[in-house]
C-alpha cells in the first residue's frame, strides 16, 4: 500500500447538449488534483480545501464525501487525510465537483490498493454530487473514464465509452457570471411534451452515431438541446448572444455546459476554434459580461494517478 | 424510361423497442410488391389492392397516396396503374402501410427516370403513412434503406444509416389479434416525467453505440421501452406472457413491434432464435391466442427493384 498518492481529474461538460444527466466529455488541460495520505484514526479529513469558498468539513466537500465512500464500501481500518487542488472553476459548469469527488475516491482506492471497481468509484463520486449539486453521474463518468461517456444505466451503473473523433475541437467559454448547479437542476421542467423527449432521444442517437463515424457535421446538428436549454439559457446573461456569435463563426455546435454558467462550442479544427472562441468572447463582452475563454481537446485518459 | 417496374420493399420493426418514431429495423424474408405502369391520363389506378380488406380508391391506399405524390413533386404528365402483392400483415405492426407506400413511391420514381432523391420518397410515404396510420416515419425510413435508421429530424429529413451485427437474428411472433396503428397511437401519453425521458434518450444512445460495436448484449439492455410499451402492452393478450417466456428463453431483448401486435425478439443466433419463437408461441397458445411466428434476418438492402 503506498503511503502518499496523487490524482489528477480532468474538467467535463455534463449533458454535451442533449444528453442532460446521460452524456458526459472529459476535457482536456485544466482539472483538480488531490493527495491523499492515510492516517491512524478512522475517517477523513480535509487538510486543504483547493479555495477558500469551500468547507474543511469532510461531509461538506465532494471529495470528503468520495473519499469517505470509498472507505465505508471498502471496510478500511485507517483514515485519510485529503489535500485538494482546484484548477477547475467553482459553479462553473465545468464539471469541478465531480472531478473533486472523482480525484477523492480514486486517490483513497489507490491508497487501499484498489478494492473497489470502477462502478464503486461511480456511486461513491455519485453520493458525493448528490450532496453538493444534485444527483447525476454525467460529470462524473467522463472524468473517471475520460472521452465522451453515456449513461445507459445507474442501476447497476451500465456505461458505455464511446470513440471520440481526433479533430474535435472545444471551446469553453466562461463568463463571469455564477449559476450554482442546484439552481440549475431547478428549473428543469418534472415533464416533457412526448414529442419533445422523442426529439432529445433522436438528438442523443444521432451523437453516438456521429462519435462512431466520425460525422462532425452530425454531431454539431445533434447538440439541440430542447429541455434543458431553453430552460436554463433565459438565466444566462449573454447565453442566448453567444451562442448565436459562435454559430456565425462556423461552430459545429453550441451549448450549455452541465448547468453552466460555462457555454461550450464544438469546433472542427484549431483555425475555427480560435474564431469562434473570439466571436463568444465578443457577444459577452459587448453585454457588459466579462468572460475567459479556453480551446481544448478531449481529455481521452479520465482520473489518473500522477 | 421503362413502362413497367416491379418493386419489392421488405418489412420492418418500427420503434426497435425505445426508438418509437426515432428507429426502425428493415427484417428479411417477407416483404410488398407493387408492379406499377404508366397510362394516358393523369392520376393513380389501384388495379389490385392486394387484399380483399384495402381499398381500390387511390387516395386511401398508402401505395396510391405515395405514388400520387411522387408524380406531383416530379410534375409528371401521365398517370400509373398499380398492382400491389401485400406479402406483410394488414394491420400486423410489421410495417406493411410503409412498405406498400414505399414500394408505390419508388416504383413510380423509377417509371420517372428516378427525379426524386431518397428524401422526397420519404416524404412521400409520408403523407401515405399520415393518412392511414398516424404521421410516423420509423418504419419508412427502414424498409426504403435497410437496416437499422435513426431519424435525427425529418424537417428536412436527416436519416442516418447503422451498420447491425451480422449475427443478430429477429424472432417475430404474430398473434392472431389486430391492434390498428391509429388505436396503438392513440394511447401514447401526451408528456412524459422528465426522467423517463432521459432514460429512453439513454436507451436509444445504447442501441446506436450496440449496432456501431457489434455489442448485442448491450444491444438487448437497451431495449427498454418506458414509453410506448407500457402504453399498448395491456393493450395487447399475451404480450407480457410471451415477452417474459422469451427473455426466460435466452433472447437479448424483446418489444412490441410498432404499435403491435406482433411482438419481436432478439436472439444472438439461430438456434436461440429457434428456442426463443417456440417459447413465445407456446406462451401464447396457453392463453388460448393463436399465433405464427417466423425468424429473420435484417434486411441490409431495403426496397428495390426486381
Amino acid at each position: 500500500m503506498p503511503a502518499q498518492v496523487r490524482v489528477f481529474a480532468p474538467g467535463s461538460i455534463g449533458n454535451l447538449g442533449p444528453g442532460l444527466d446521460i452524456l458526459g466529455l472529459a476535457v482536456g488541460g485544466v482539472g483538480d488534483e488531490v493527495i491523499a495520505e492515510r492516517h491512524g484514526s478512522v475517517g477523513v479529513i480535509i487538510a486543504d480545501p483547493g479555495h477558500p469558498s469551500l468547507p474543511t468539513d469532510a461531509a461538506a466537500h465532494t471529495s470528503g464525501i468520495a473519499s469517505s465512500e470509498v472507505l465505508r464500501r471498502a471496510g478500511a481500518g485507517f483514515g485519510v487525510r485529503l489535500v485538494v487542488r482546484k484548477g477547475l472553476p467553482l459553479s462553473g459548469g465545468q464539471g469541478g465537483s465531480a472531478a473533486s469527488a472523482v480525484a477523492g475516491a480514486l486517490a483513497t482506492n489507490l491508497l487501499l490498493d484498489r478494492p473497489l471497481p470502477s462502478s464503486a468509484l461511480v456511486l461513491a463520486a455519485l453520493e458525493a454530487e448528490a450532496v453538493v449539486a444534485g444527483r447525476h453521474a454525467d460529470n462524473i463518468v467522463a472524468t473517471l473514464l475520460g472521452g465522451l461517456v453515456l449513461i445507459r444505466s445507474m442501476d447497476p451503473p451500465d456505461l458505455v465509452r464511446l470513440p471520440v473523433p481526433a479533430s474535435l475541437r472545444i471551446v469553453l467559454a466562461h463568463p463571469d457570471r455564477s449559476l450554482n448547479t442546484r439552481e440549475g437542476r431547478a428549473v428543469l421542467p418534472a415533464a416533457v411534451p412526448l414529442e419533445v423527449a422523442l426529439h432529445q432521444a433522436a438528438q442523443v442517437g444521432a451523437i453516438v452515431a456521429a462519435a462512431h463515424s466520425g460525422d462532425l457535421e452530425l454531431l454539431g446538428r445533434a447538440i439541440d438541446d430542447r429541455i434543458a436549454e431553453p430552460a436554463r439559457g433565459p438565466l444566462l446573461a449573454g447565453f442566448i448572444e453567444a451562442k448565436q456569435a459562435a454559430m456565425a463563426a462556423g461552430a459545429l455546435g453550441c451549448s450549455i455546459s452541465g448547468s453552466g454558467p460555462t457555454a461550450f462550442a464544438l469546433a472542427r479544427d484549431d483555425r475555427s476554434a480560435a474564431r469562434i472562441a473570439a466571436a463568444m468572447a465578443a457577444a459577452y463582452g459587448g453585454l457588459g459580461v466579462r468572460c475567459s475563454t479556453r480551446i481544448a481537446t478531449p481529455d481521452h485518459l479520465g482520473a489518473r494517478a500522477l
